[in-house]
């Protein structure tokens, strides 16, 4: 049986089963960081939340129990996957750290994590490029240092890909990845790009970590530590993710909504429904002892992430995370940025998007973002292919304007139909039963119509039609469109023509 | 003191005190519609959700309690207020009562609602016009006939404003209403439109009552089920709403999501926080006892409608009610068409949006919606009176590329400078360090030039500017902006001169 099990596709995005000796982690998901000394909130209300795995560090670990402890889960009360870093953040911040590589790979072997990773060096932000070049070697060689060490385990171990900023230095880095039989690999410390809303570059450097590093094996991504990135990172193919936001914002007294993050004093209400937020107000928050709002906060921000995950894995389920993207990206201009990008990587997108099929879900059309629907695209595709197939060369087009796009409707014409959309393209009247020409919900925006001109003008290219009689209906979308195709169509006779519907 | 107390005000919607003698609702807000006889969730669990007022039928309790009950509170036993719906929806549905208006309206009163209802003639949307105009009329004799019996009451009266789905009678409707002294307004019955998804149809309805009616008194809209269109229908003016879907819905294994509605079944994971998704999985719920199931998921549909009252409330207590609709519309193309009736009606917007001051939260500046955003609009008109009244005619303009617009990074010239901005319009430096022209967050996109371009133009046109040099930067938006900006300025003498920022 495979560790790594992947089962739902969409976009890059997958849902996929890890298999630990301590249990399955169902990804995406994200690992909130536990503190081996003072954890707040204790690891039961993790689990209540639905956490069922968290990440501590190997390091902190080591330094403060040494020799004593033996093994991890006993000690933290703990029957369920734990994964433990191992310093990489420390030297991250502090510079350096007091252990060796094969001295924490050895301890996390020894108190038998679940996940573990190697003693990587984190290139940040800060460094010249020939400085992350040297995190890179150095890292690589101490990957190949603890390989004879970890070969024999059955723990799942964590390669880091260290490089970026430097895309150059992420893309060598990605594709030497493949020499080595690690487990998971991750993109090393981006933290200090998202404290700074930075979502933009994070999608890009997930999306040439991605585009490079081998598709099979699951994707972590280091310290994302707000819900708002999460379904953009998933969708260019990120499988795991970590932060200890939700405690260190709780401690800052701020509190996660959907569009950023507020600060406790900044509210009025608590525009959420978790337990936390359905039993107290702004003001019983902060008349609360220090202890008891950092914790309350910490679970609020812990409920936020848990049900981000969750709602991106529902909307893989339901072949929708282009549509959940689209809506989640106007929750802030950081985020539109970030759609943004995500459309720039089409192609990486496309390779792990699974072959087109009928959906109980009906396509929702929202406005031009939709046109990148990339099940969309592929549905126009197929359609033109079908066309060309058939191999029709004098065709009379009609707008398809209510569904269903009944053949009985379109008066009969002496040479074959074909149906006009602003989102679905040009198809055959006999797929209007068929997804998703039948289900699917519209709307068609006036200020889209030169979006729609421009794809259609793109389908009628590649269509091998000689001649096409346009119909345009008189107070329409058909009107305008048609207008804005109008001379602009290369190698093949088209004449328009205005129809007034009468009943219709 | 006055019964209904507006405090906050964002768009045409406001946060209010209605004072009733149980106690104080706050608005926006939905009661819940409350069965009789056979309630469920219990009206405890009401109130641990959030919902401090119900609504429930006196028509139907006066059927199966004829003289038995002397007060509601004490049947209900709930010491918080109650408001009674007469039958006009019984009417709607069935064709019509068994009692009389003023057995209804005397009933109501007897057994001490909060806030009571007149028996109304509900037009639905099956009428021909003149069987509507017939309800209208109807509707109100029967508002004069109750006015004798409830004058000497503190109880809060309802006058139903018919006519819908007829504009002119709505607007005939809506103006009558002036000139009889009911506490509340409430547009009847969209339920049929609501079931269609037919947003737009509502929030037009919505707008058009809004425009015509007493502007100070509370309004309700009868039978709003989904918390997805409760935002665009607070955006126009309403106040209070009243459903039975949360119910309706579960009994048929239907669950309220963010984007519309999912059946059960069709679900895999529950994305939602509420104290009942975070206890129990999709599967757990399907195989819950029938009673049991439906229970749990009108807690669940519950607490969505109250999150999104509470949302919508923290929007408004941030002014940012607009981008809140912009985000929100992104969610289903029946919200997208609901966004664009609402940018129809900025008259109405406008009339009830407070003057413009200083906010503690960034304008979140997202796409070309974003140049609708009330607040910003009247920024901008702000700032071209500014500039005329300051009586500037020979001017150099620099693009506001990098926050803060610091006159220290701008060249000197021999003529004043100002700024421009796709969001922002046409400013002088001087207000850089002010609200919004510091505290916004942009994403400016190349999609949108030709939007920005428009507003831009206008701007310009209003300026008494006699000649501008326009400075457009290389590798930035404002090279574009200019672009199709040139040759469309009328009046004006202007040049536009290309530069290469060095260090910048």
């Amino acid at each position: 049986m495979e560790y790594f099990d992947p089962r739902d596709y969409d976009l890059a995005g997958r849902i996929a089963k890890l298999r630990t000796r301590h249990g399955v982690i169902e990804t995406p998901y994200l690992f909130p960081v536990v503190d081996p000394l003072r954890q707040q909130p204790s690891l039961d209300k993790l689990g209540e939340i639905g956490f069922n795995a968290f990440i501590t560090n190997a390091y902190l670990f080591y330094r403060r129990n040494r020799g004593k402890v033996k093994d991890i889960h006993t000690a933290f009360k703990w029957n369920k996957p734990i994964m433990t870093d191992s310093g990489g953040y420390q030297i991250l911040v502090y510079g350096d750290v007091e252990v060796d590589n094969k001295t924490i790979v050895e301890y996390e072997k020894g108190i038998d994590v679940d996940i573990g990773v190697i003693l990587d060096i984190p290139t940040g932000t800060m460094m010249s490029w020939e400085e992350a070049r040297r995190a890179v070697e150095t890292t690589y060689k101490r990957a190949v240092e603890a390989l004879p060490l970890i070969m024999d385990s059955d723990q799942l171990w964590v390669l880091p890909v260290q490089g970026s900023p430097y895309r150059d230095l992420l893309r060598y880095s990605s594709l030497r990845a493949w020499r080595y039989p690690y487990h998971i690999h991750a993109l090393g410390s981006p933290t200090v790009l998202l404290e700074k809303y930075d979502y933009a570059s994070i999608v890009e450097l997930t999306a040439i970590a991605k585009l490079y590093l081998p598709p099979h094996k699951p994707f972590h991504v280091f310290g994302v530590g707000h819900p708002m990135i999460i379904p953009f990172l998933v969708a260019v193919g990120a499988d795991l993710f970590d932060s200890a936001s939700y405690i260190l914002y709780a401690r800052d007294n701020r509190y996660m909504v959907e569009s950023g993050t507020r600060r406790l004093e900044e509210l009025s209400y608590l525009p959420c429904n978790c337990p936390v937020c359905s039993r107290y107000s702004v003001r019983e928050l902060i008349e609360a002892p220090t202890e008891e709002r950092v914790r309350l906060l910490a679970i609020h921000n812990l409920y936020m992430l848990h049900r981000e995950i969750v709602s991106v894995k529902e909307a893989i389920k339901e072949g929708r995370l282009w549509e959940y993207l689209e809506y989640r990206s106007k929750a802030h201009p950081s985020l539109r940025r970030a759609l943004m990008v995500v459309k720039k990587y089409y192609g990486l997108i496309e390779k792990y998007n699974p072959v087109a099929k009928g959906s109980p879900y009906a396509m929702l059309l929202v406005d031009r973002d939709s046109l990148y629907n990339p099940r969309l695209k592929r549905y126009r595709r197929e359609s033109e292919k079908l066309i060309n197939r058939i191999g029709f060369k004098h065709v009379v087009m009609y707008p398809a304007l209510r569904k269903p796009y009944n053949l009985q409707e379109i008066p009969v014409k002496d040479k074959p139909v074909l149906l006009y959309h602003p989102y679905l393209g040009v198809f055959p009247p006999q797929l209007s039963n068929t997804y998703p020409y039948f289900q699917h919900e519209e709307s068609i925006l006036d200020d889209d119509i030169v979006y729609y001109a421009e794809k259609l003008l793109e389908d009628l290219e590649s269509l091998k039609l000689e001649s096409i009689e346009f119909i345009c209906v008189e107070d329409t979308w058909s009107m305008e469109l048609c207008r804005r195709i109008m001379g602009r169509v290369k190698d093949k006779n088209i004449v328009f023509r205005h129809v007034k519907l009468g009943k219709q």
